[in-house]
């Protein structure tokens, strides 16, 4: 099966120049391994040894690929050394970049979920906006005063397969208090009446390729718009020791658009290039959000069937302490 | 240049039954590009792109090679979303394992040495075991209480390479505190008097190669001895992610043998398998160490020609808050 997407390094063309020509390509170092290329991240690639590949589509909008990562440990020296998931599991990838694995995707979706719905009273109504695969919603289903839990999602596909191939992940879509909403994410938020949610959680790919928008001013302020004053929106963004230049414009226009919060957090995804991912958290104008303080912990009392795996309060609060040399960049804009 | 150490997908060979075969191998999965493939990670790999390979050589202990990687921008759209430090610059790489690169070393030498020295009133004497690169050195020079630096690194080729590519590391050794010892660490730690120093940092490889020793219970026991009452030991300890079965036996260990503090705290640095990296520290009976809450901080009063890069007080305390499935792990051997 893993030969089926062996292309580049065995055919005599440099891969680097291959991504660049074309970054949305489902691109191989080593035959039968999956290597993530882009410009977004020149000059290195993280590779995956591919077991079997589950499924390669089309959409409308991406390339959409799920593969079983390899579970051989290839001698008894490894044993030894492995953790008890030795396997990075089923993964899905989106143009070419990793979106999950089910090794650690608990980390990505706790910390976006339950930084923004742990730092304020009784959400009831909360938007998704992307997170096709489910886990956002698994994670904000476990809130118990949560009553709407809305989602737009543009890639059916995305929905389609993460129910097929990521049963542990599309669970989430099993709650009752969940609507789905194929479409732009912006066209719906635009839509909503002024001040309708608790909280926006906005899940979405890197700023080249369908998501583009949602790292721009207006969709910032269609956001701030929907929500209730002292209301809050977490969005996915980028890495710090990758991306500063993308997180500084992102920060400024916070800072613009949002008259309460401004924080960034960071966490820790072994898959996403250079193993962290960060979240810009802001609140709306009205009631005060303290972000770093979590007033409302649900790991006190987790006596759910699944328990979280990443998240709980001490490392909610240590999420907001920067390095140095990126500390200097984000309070350079306050 | 670059092509001198390509093989492996390119002739046929399987690269994990050739990684396996031989964990200390260099080796490559796209001509040009370097890859980290070890038993220690089966079935992923980062790599880096190569500019040009500056040094490879054998020395008595293990394979030495330092590459400069590039620093393309393979096209426009990189320009706007790269961060100002857009390159590894050069990388140190010992039994084909990446040691440090210039643009993520800071994260890893700051935090091995001030999250022991912060945590200890006027440190004086400290050894430094391993760490030939000089950068720990570099570190504990910033600390104006010390005056007698000891380092014992096996492998003078780290020393002779390190001081001819990496000056910004290898400036460690220019401190008049700093005296250089080569050879074995445990047997030095032996010779040496009961009780002669603050801090002991242990800056190792992974427990396969020359640093296997420095895992052991033996090895432990023989730092505390040499540590004074309320003395302080930071190892590394691995990924949270990739080695919870070593981890489990070096905590397991260390509150076996130290009577005082024992925690593991952890950082981020992209280029270390799955992007993270783990600390043990430990303190010997005596006066009490909280190592969560820094009492000689030094970012506060930072005026040095070389400014931190990435330690500061908030991120030290930051790093002993774990993940829920490590927590429960590390937490267990209380």
């Amino acid at each position: 099966m893993a030969e089926e997407f062996v292309a580049g390094s065995t055919n005599g063309v440099p891969m680097d120049a291959a991504a660049a020509k074309s970054p949305n390509s489902i691109s191989t170092v080593i035959p039968g391994w999956f290597s993530e290329i882009s410009p977004m991240w020149p000059g290195e690639a993280h590779s995956l040894k591919v077991e079997k590949i589950l499924f390669q589509g089309k959409s409308d909008y991406q390339d959409v690929m799920v593969f079983q990562a390899s579970d051989d440990s290839p001698n008894d020296v490894a044993e030894t050394f492995l953790s008890i998931s030795s396997t990075y599991g089923k993964v899905l990838v989106l143009d070419g970049v990793i979106q999950l694995t089910e090794r650690d995707e608990c980390a990505y979706q706790e910390m976006i979920t339950h930084l923004p719905l742990c730092s304020i009273l009784n959400p009831k109504k909360v938007l998704v906006i992307g997170g096709g695969d489910g886990g956002v919603l698994r994670e904000v289903a476990r809130h118990t005063s949560i009553e709407q839990i809305d989602i737009c999602e543009i890639d059916k596909m995305v929905v389609d397969v993460s129910k097929e191939f990521f049963p542990n992940v599309a669970i989430g879509y099993e709650d009752h208090r969940v609507n789905l909403h194929i479409g732009d994410g912006v066209a719906f938020l635009k839509a909503v009446p002024e001040g309708t949610y608790d909280a926006v959680i906005v899940d979405s790919s890197d700023p080249i390729g369908p998501a583009e928008e949602l790292f721009k001013k207006p969709f910032f302020e269609t956001v701030a718009r929907a929500l209730r004053p002292g209301g809050v929106v977490c969005t996915q963004a980028e890495s710090i020791w990758l991306h500063m230049h993308i997180i500084e414009d992102i920060v400024a226009n916070c800072r613009h658009i949002f008259k309460g919060s401004v924080n960034y957090a960071w966490t820790t995804v072994p898959t996403y290039p250079s193993g962290v991912i960060g979240f810009m958290l802001c609140s709306t104008e009205g009631p005060h959000v303290d972000f770093k303080h979590p007033v409302n912990p649900i790991d006190a009392n987790d006596k759910s069937k699944r328990p979280l795996k990443f998240y709980n309060s001490e490392i909610h609060t240590a999420a907001f302490c920067l390095p140095s040399f990126a500390k200097r960049v984000i309070d350079s804009k306050a």
